[in-house]
C-alpha cells in the first residue's frame, strides 16, 4: 500500500477500506509516514468527507494506537460526558460528583484550556494539591474505590489522537465532522465507557456557531458510536453567553462547588441537572429522564454530591477542605470592574472575546506550552436579557499581572451589544438526540 | 501572516493577495515553511482552484525564486516549446535545430524520464559525449553563437518549482491546472523567453486523458502567459500511440536524426513541422503559419537543420559524428520480438503502457535517482489502423539485461487491441489555442 495511492483515492471521492485507513493510522503513529502526506490526506478528507465505515475504521484505528481500558471488571455502568467545549463551562466539576454518587461510574479524561475555551484539568489543578496525572492503575483503582476519577490524557491512551490533532491544527482541518467524530470517540472508548453523554456547544462562544453544523456532528458521534457498539446521546445547547458567572480556574470551581451545595447560576444548574439526567439514565441508575432528574435534585439536596466531589478531591491528593471553605482556593491579589459603556439590556456578548479575555489575564494559553495561572479569571454581573444601567460593572477582572490587563480590557470593549429592547430569551438546550 | 491563516483561506475559497503568495512560495524556498502546510495548501489549491490573479502571482514568485535569465543583449526573438509529456515523443530533438537554423533562437531547458513517460534529457545523453549539464554562462553563450543550447534545470532556475514539484509527486496535487501552470511557466519564463509553443498531449499515453481537462491547461497557460507579457500558442495534440516508432533513448535520437534527413515516420514529421511553423511565427521567422511550414520543408530538404544539430552537438561536447552515422549511438546487445497473438486491425493502444514497458527494459526511471541504459527500448511495428497478420511481430525490444525482459513483455500483453474493422484515422492535432 502507499500513502500517495490512498491520498489520490480520497481526494477522487473514493471510500477507503478498513485496512488502508488502518495502514495510515498505524505508519503514521509510528513516524513511517510522513507529515506532509497525512496533512494533504486530512485536507482531501475535510473536502470529501467520510463515509460512516470509514469514520468507524479511522475511529478504531485511531483507539488502537494505544492501551484501551477494560474496566469489565468493575461492576456497573460507567458512563463520560464530552463537551465540545465552550467558555465558563464547569459541567464536569458537577455532574461527575452527582452522578458517581448516585451509583454511576464516571472514568473521565480531560483536556486542557487552548485558545478561548477553558479545560477540565486546569481547573482542577487550582485545587490545592489536586493531581490529575494518576497512572492508568491508578485511574482504574480510584474509579473503583470512589466511583469518579478525573485526568488527564496520558501517553498510553490514543497516541495517534495525539498526533492527528497538533498536525490539523497548524493545517487547516480541525474543522471536519468525522475527523472530530474519530478524535473525541478514539479516546472516550479508550478510557472503557458503555455509553457517553455529548455535550455539542453552539453560539457565539462555541466552536460550532450554527445548530446545522452542531446537529451534522452530533449525529456523527451518535452513528459512529452506535457502530462501535456504544450508545451515545446528545445534547444541543447554548453557547451564546458563558455558562454561569466566572470564567477563569479557581473562580469556576467556587460556582461549581456552589452549585454542588444547591445555589450557583440557573442556567449552570439547569445543564448540569439534564446531563446528569442523561448519564444516570444511561448508566442504568434511573429509569428514564424525569427519574434522572430527581436524583440529581437528590445528590445535591442530601449533600452527597459535595461529599463525593470531596472523596474524589481527597484521592487525587487535593484538599478537600475547599468543599466548606471556598476561600482556600487561589485568588487573585488585584480587582477591576469593567463598567458599561452605556444603559440599556443586555442583547448579545461576544463570547469568545470573553474567553480571550479571561485567557490574557493568564486563565488560559495559546500554546499548550504556556502556564495558567489559577486565580485569574472574570466575574461576569450580567446575563443577556439582563438590564444595565450606564457605567454600572458589566465584569469583574481578578488578576495578578498589571502587565496583561489592557490586552484584557481591549478584549472586552465591544464583547457586549446594549439596546433598548429586552431579547427574547433563547432556550439553554436546543436539542437532544437521544 | 501565519500559514494557517492561507491554508483556511484557500480552503474556504478565498483569493489571495500578491503579498499571501509571495509569502508562501519565499517562506517555503528556504525552508521556513514546513512541508506539512504547504501540502494542506496544495490540496486545498487542488480542490479550489485559482483565480487568474493568483495562478499569476504564484507563476511569478516561483519565478523570481531563483535567477530569470535576461537574453536580450542576444538579438532577436527567443522561442520555446513546452510538451505535456507522451510515448516517442521525440519532437524537441528534431524543432530545436530546425527552428535555429531559421533563424529563431531556443533556448531550451528540458526533462528527464519519469514513470511512463520519455524526457529530452535523457535522449540527449544517448549521444555520446553530449553535455546537457551547462553552467548558465556556457548556456547563454551557446545560444548566442549556435542559436539553440539544450540543458536541463539548473539549482538557480525556479528551485521553488522543484521543491514543489517533489512535494507535489508524493501528496496527490499534480493534477491541478493552476498548479501546472505555475511549474510550467515559471520554469520556461526564467529561461528568458519572448514566446512558448505548447504541446498538450491528449489521450491513452498522455497525462490528460481528455480534451477538456487538455483545453482548460491550454487556456489557463495563454491565459496566465498573457499576464506576464509573454506570449502562448498551445496546440492539442493526439497521444493514443507512440509518436513515430522507437521508444527508447538512442532509437529515438535515431528516429528524430532519420526525421532531419527528410525521412522518418508521418505523425512525427507532421507534428514537428506544425510545432516549427508555430515557433518560427512567435519568432518572426514567418509571417504566417503556411510560410513556418515551408521554412521546416526548406530547412530538412537543405540540411540545413541537420547540420545546425551538428553544431548543437559538437558544442554540447557530443558526437557530431552521428548525424550522418546514427550507428555511433549505443545500441543493445539483445533483440526480442512481440508477436501479435491474433489478426485483423490495429484498433486501440494502451500507450501508457507501452511506455511502462521501454521503462522496465532501463529506458526510463520510476525514481529521478534511477539510472537509465540509453540503449534499451522499443521498436513498433504498427500504427493504430495497420493490418496484423497473426504472430507477426508488434514490437521489437531491444535490450541488455535478461533480468528486465519479463516484466516488460507482461506490460506488453494487453497493450494492443486488435479488431476486424479497420478504426476511423484520428486526427493528430486537435486543436490550436492561437
Amino acid at each position: 500500500m502507499r500513502a500517495e495511492e490512498l491520498i489520490r483515492k480520497k481526494r477522487d471521492a473514493g471510500t477507503h477500506t478498513r485496512d488502508e485507513i488502518l495502514f495510515l493510522v498505524e505508519q503514521y503513529t509510528r513516524d513511517s509516514l510522513p507529515d506532509y502526506q497525512m496533512a494533504a490526506w486530512l485536507m482531501a478528507v475535510f473536502f470529501r468527507g467520510m463515509a460512516p465505515t470509514e469514520t468507524a475504521d479511522l475511529t478504531d484505528a485511531m483507539m488502537r494506537s494505544g492501551q484501551v481500558l477494560d474496566l469489565s471488571d468493575i461492576p456497573g455502568a460507567k458512563v463520560d460526558k464530552h463537551s465540545t467545549g465552550g467558555v465558563g463551562d464547569k459541567v464536569s466539576l458537577v455532574i461527575a460528583p452527582v452522578v458517581a454518587a448516585a451509583g454511576v461510574r464516571v472514568p473521565m479524561i480531560s483536556g486542557r484550556a487552548l485558545g478561548h475555551s477553558g479545560g477540565t484539568l486546569d481547573k482542577l489543578e487550582s485545587i490545592p494539591g489536586f493531581n490529575v496525572n494518576l497512572t492508568l492503575r491508578e485511574f482504574r483503582k480510584a474509579l473503583a474505590e470512589v466511583g469518579c476519577a478525573l485526568i488527564g490524557q496520558t501517553k498510553e491512551i490514543a497516541p495517534a489522537d495525539k498526533k492527528l490533532y497538533a498536525l490539523r491544527d497548524l493545517t487547516g482541518t480541525i474543522e471536519s465532522v468525522p475527523l472530530i467524530t474519530a478524535s473525541i470517540l478514539s479516546k472516550k472508548l479508550a478510557e472503557g465507557i458503555d455509553a457517553l453523554v455529548l455535550d455539542v456547544k453552539v453560539g457565539s462562544g462555541a466552536f460550532m456557531k450554527d445548530l446545522q453544523s452542531a446537529r451534522r456532528l452530533a449525529q456523527s458521534m451518535r452513528e459512529i458510536g452506535a457502530r462501535m457498539g456504544k450508545r451515545v446521546v446528545a445534547l444541543l445547547t447554548q453557547m451564546e453567553q458563558p455558562l454561569g458567572f466566572a470564567v477563569g480556574n479557581s473562580l469556576e470551581v467556587a460556582e461549581a462547588l456552589a452549585t454542588l451545595r444547591g445555589q450557583g447560576p440557573e442556567d449552570l444548574r439547569e445543564l448540569c441537572r439534564e446531563l446528569s439526567a442523561w448519564m444516570l439514565v444511561l448508566g442504568g441508575a434511573a429509569p428514564e429522564l424525569p427519574a434522572g432528574r430527581e436524583r440529581f435534585d437528590e445528590m445535591i439536596r442530601s449533600g452527597k454530591a459535595a461529599e463525593k466531589f470531596g472523596q474524589i478531591i481527597a484521592r487525587q491528593g487535593g484538599d478537600a477542605g475547599v468543599i466548606d471553605d471556598p476561600g482556600r482556593l487561589p485568588r487573585a491579589r488585584l480587582r477591576r470592574d469593567f463598567p458599561s459603556p452605556g444603559g440599556g439590556y443586555v442583547q448579545r456578548m461576544e463570547t469568545e472575546r470573553i474567553g480571550w479575555a479571561a485567557m490574557l489575564l493568564g486563565a488560559g494559553r495559546t500554546r499548550l506550552e504556556d502556564r495558567v495561572d489559577p486565580a485569574v479569571g472574570l466575574m461576569l454581573h450580567k446575563k443577556l436579557g439582563d438590564p444595565v444601567q450606564p457605567g454600572e460593572p458589566l465584569v469583574t477582572l481578578h488578576y495578578n499581572d498589571e502587565a496583561r490587563l489592557a490586552d484584557s480590557l481591549a478584549r472586552l470593549e465591544g464583547a457586549f451589544t446594549l439596546g433598548p429592547a429586552r431579547p427574547a430569551p433563547a432556550p439553554l438546550i436546543f436539542e437532544t438526540l437521544p
